[in-house]
């Protein structure tokens, strides 16, 4: 794999793990290493892996952007580094592969973004969650995009407005990530959650996952009508035919990929 | 009423229910039965009956599309199968009749479709909840859309991609249904939920539910252009002019429709 | 402040509260009541304090809309109320402070309305709310359209179609209102909360909230473009400068505005 200076790449059988590594930095997100993450998920995205696990080392999962980094740049600047840094998110979404976010410690502004960002996310219980721009300085206008998707309306108005931690089991309960666990059982947690995720076809799950951030955000009607052609062009698919012959012959199934 | 082969219909005082009858097939949704369940909904529509149940026999609530029927279908074949469902499921929210699923056991794919599409839900504590095929053969595109629309994100990423059961507890916690109960208790529970939910002026209901599906998902300023019109047109129903006379004299409302 | 009849305003610090007193008419919104508080939070939002607080007196936080002020209106006179109740919503969103619903007793039709409009909301734990409309008289059209944004949508469907009360743990539970709180502890907790809500810059604050409610219901996508460039422009400003200034030199921010 590349080499990178900013994070760790590995993989174990079907699962490419990403894992942020600038902990003397709380992985803050400075423009090289958004863009070795982007380049990590591209290159992920391309590969046979069916899912991707985005780590972090050090004492907390991601503070968000990178302060010294920001500070320097005018408008045109920050504009771009925001632009990189949506990028990555809307990459991590549009991958083939299954993202699980693996929650250790404190994840803030754009680190909080990744979280909700991610297909799936588990946090160990001792995590945080916070958009701190909402203690008055730099408002997180980004991260707030994918936040206000995955919490309710009052809730992301809290996170948004005072800019306050909740704890992992309160991110839990309104849906953030999908589950707290007690932090020895957090890797225990995700590895459990993506061979879930995973399993079966490849072919089925990525256009599945593709296909509900295509029809998420649209009315009903029109996400009906997305959904209706890609699962009737997919049960057309070596996948979906051997899922119904096995269940109809009362079999395990063989995927063919 | 008509003779249906696949389903039982029946009315008792204000409300129809309407019973998926393939008990030995898991209440399977082959194209003639779907084809019934949208004649028996559209029958229902024209009546004078103020709710619907939506029940199941047998020991479970539905397993969804009938395999056995999909995989002998090519790509058009399906398609049309699946825009037959869909039909369904908007007729379901288009009806003036407030709807109501009684989910007794499992209700997976297009069962639990059929859940998260009806006005409201009551499950027994025995019920389970799932998309299966996020297990890894044909992913449960459709039956996302309304699951999607009634559950965060998070949750509705995990119950599509990981295929696996949540039980009615969770369901009711997430929001897929209005409350569970203990399975003596299902009967009690709905009867007592549709006789709140469709008390009153049945004209009133039927615009006030129609008129939120028709809200629901536009932006808010474009909600309130429906909702403010025809809330003002709805003030001059007898209906409205009623409820607002008994409150003013203090008096029980006489509902005149 | 301005001479009112129906409301009281007055400011204690940074925070104007701005009171419903028409406790014999359980804080019920007239035309004439719309209006005042339409007045005063235009007033407010063009003054330089930082937090709203909307209360009432009396038993009930709003009854909402004044059946006797209703029932003598034709249908153009009840589309121009409609109209203007939409405009005080609109208005709540719109301006720059932040406002925080205090909800010391039952909240129903617009009242539950103003409740779900208000970016933040505490309520008393012996508090209520309902879509009374539900009931069967006059269908609560457009109190549905915050409320239906605020909770998952079996949740909205109950609540706008059976009419029935529920209590503010369950509007907590729900994402109604932000937490409830014991009767006693209401008014700290509304002064914690708007305290939390409105420290650091006020204009990176009021460009936070109306980029939110921007970008809340448009499409991902969408919601992005907008949070980009104005997330990029603020990066510019004199409370964001500093505040990444004291982060990187680890002192306490000193916020310009």
């Amino acid at each position: 794999m590349a080499e990178y200076q900013h994070i760790l790449v590995s993989r174990a059988a079907e699962t490419i793990r990403i894992t942020m590594n600038r902990p003397d930095r709380r992985n803050a997100l400075s423009a090289e290493h958004l863009a070795e993450l982007l380049a990590a998920f591209c290159v992920a995205g391309t590969s046979d892996a069916r899912g991707i696990v985005l780590a972090g080392t050090g004492p907390v999962f991601s503070a968000g952007h990178d302060f010294a980094d920001v500070a320097a740049r005018d408008l045109l600047g920050v504009r771009g580094l925001l632009r990189l840094c949506t990028e990555l998110m809307r990459t991590i979404q549009s991958v083939p592969q299954i993202v699980v976010a693996r929650v250790h410690g404190l994840a803030t502004a754009a680190g909080c973004q990744l979280v909700a960002t991610c297909d799936l996310a588990i946090a160990a219980e001792s995590a945080g969650f916070a958009l701190p721009g909402g203690k008055g300085g730099w408002f997180c206008h980004t991260p707030a995009v994918p936040v206000a998707r995955a919490v309710g309306r009052k809730r992301m108005m809290e996170l948004a407005l005072t800019g306050d931690v909740i704890d992992a089991r309160t991110a839990a309960d309104w849906g953030l990530v999908n589950r707290a666990v007690p932090d020895g059982e957090l890797d225990a947690a995700v590895d459990d959650l993506i061979a879930r995720a995973t399993r079966g076809s490849a072919a089925s799950k990525a256009l599945g996952k593709q296909t509900l951030y295509a029809q998420l955000d649209r009315p009903e009607a029109d996400a009906y009508t997305t959904a209706i052609e890609v699962m009737a062009a997919a049960s057309q698919l070596r996948g979906a035919r051997e899922g119904m012959a096995a269940f109809l012959e009362k079999r395990q199934p063989v995927w063919p990929d």
